[in-house]
């Protein structure tokens, strides 16, 4: 084998959820690719942080200094939305039915990867939460994933946010989910199928 | 969304099997990976075509004019293995047990993908059997994949070369896969397995 395609398939395996075949594949694919197509893509990666950065807010993605979205005036400053990522983050915005702000908190706490809550936005959240709640009441939405970690988050949040005055704890709703089949929800959708039940 | 990260989801997108989601999620790996890392990665992307080259002789990838195989004076001149991808080959390759030598079409007859056996190394593949029957009798194997595309390719190899002289063509063995159940092989892999019981 050569070499270099043996490197460039190690680095293509850092990408998550990329295994050793599919790294091959991926470079194979590129070989195949003109110069001009190799120059674009491996151009972007190379200056993937010069040209996208984390809003300082809220942590999404931004090309300028705050995002889109925490310089929108019309967005509602008494919602707080909060998400472990980004691509969470726009799947609720591609809903359009969302009109406050969003915290991303960059993952959940899961001490096995190495997640925990100081590797998180959350004493940023903290210091978010403060400022909005001075200015009137907020509604916090915890939108983690129903994870063990992403659970393990919203409990956690749950634990400093619960009881503080001004402060709405709220979660997203649990049940079955559109398209899916009765008989094959596990038990814990039904549980919250049947607990959120109206 | 930011533009940039639209558009790096867009290049990565034509790496094959990469949907919008898995594509994000690389961006956003990538955005937590360190300056040194992207610039390895993003190099490695720009320049695979001029680190790495496909030999002239058997298209398997190459740092060199011709590959360490097809430049190897032990491998035996008499056997000659075709199939379908380098990945493949380093299948092959990795089992230690074969000596002979390659030929990588690129690909397999699939009118739908626009793969004819134009676009293949099939004329490559002529030529070469044309030079190495010169010297001695070929074992021509045929080790494309068992599935549609795979076939046909065979079969067209199979009419190309069947009955030249010099030349005997054979093909991998099909049946049961080890580690497969024979309850749950498909009928096409037991007639296999039926057929060429021993």
């Amino acid at each position: 084998m050569s070499p270099k395609f043996e490197q460039t398939v190690k680095l293509l395996r850092k990408l998550p959820g990329v295994g050793p075949r599919q790294a091959a594949r991926f470079v194979l694919a590129l070989l195949n690719k003109d110069e001009t197509e190799l120059r674009e893509l491996g151009g972007a990666i190379v200056n993937l942080k010069k040209d996208i950065r984390f809003c300082p807010e809220c942590f999404n993605i931004s090309e300028n200094a705050t995002c889109a979205i925490c310089h929108d005036p019309k967005r509602d400053n008494g919602k707080l939305l909060v998400v472990e990522k980004v691509t969470d983050l726009n799947s609720i915005e591609r809903t359009g039915l969302y009109q406050g702000h969003y915290h991303v908190l960059g993952g959940a706490i899961n001490p096995l990867d190495n997640m925990t809550p100081e590797t998180l936005k959350i004493r940023q959240l903290e210091t978010r939460a403060a400022k909005l709640t001075a200015k009137g009441p907020l509604e916090l939405i915890i939108a983690t994933n129903p994870s063990t970690s992403g659970e393990a988050t919203a409990l956690y949040i749950k634990e400093i946010f619960g009881g503080q005055p001004n402060i709405t704890l709220t979660r997203l709703g649990r049940g079955l989910a559109s398209g899916s089949a009765l008989e094959y929800a596990d038990e814990s959708t039904l549980k919250h199928a049947l607990e959120s039940r109206r």
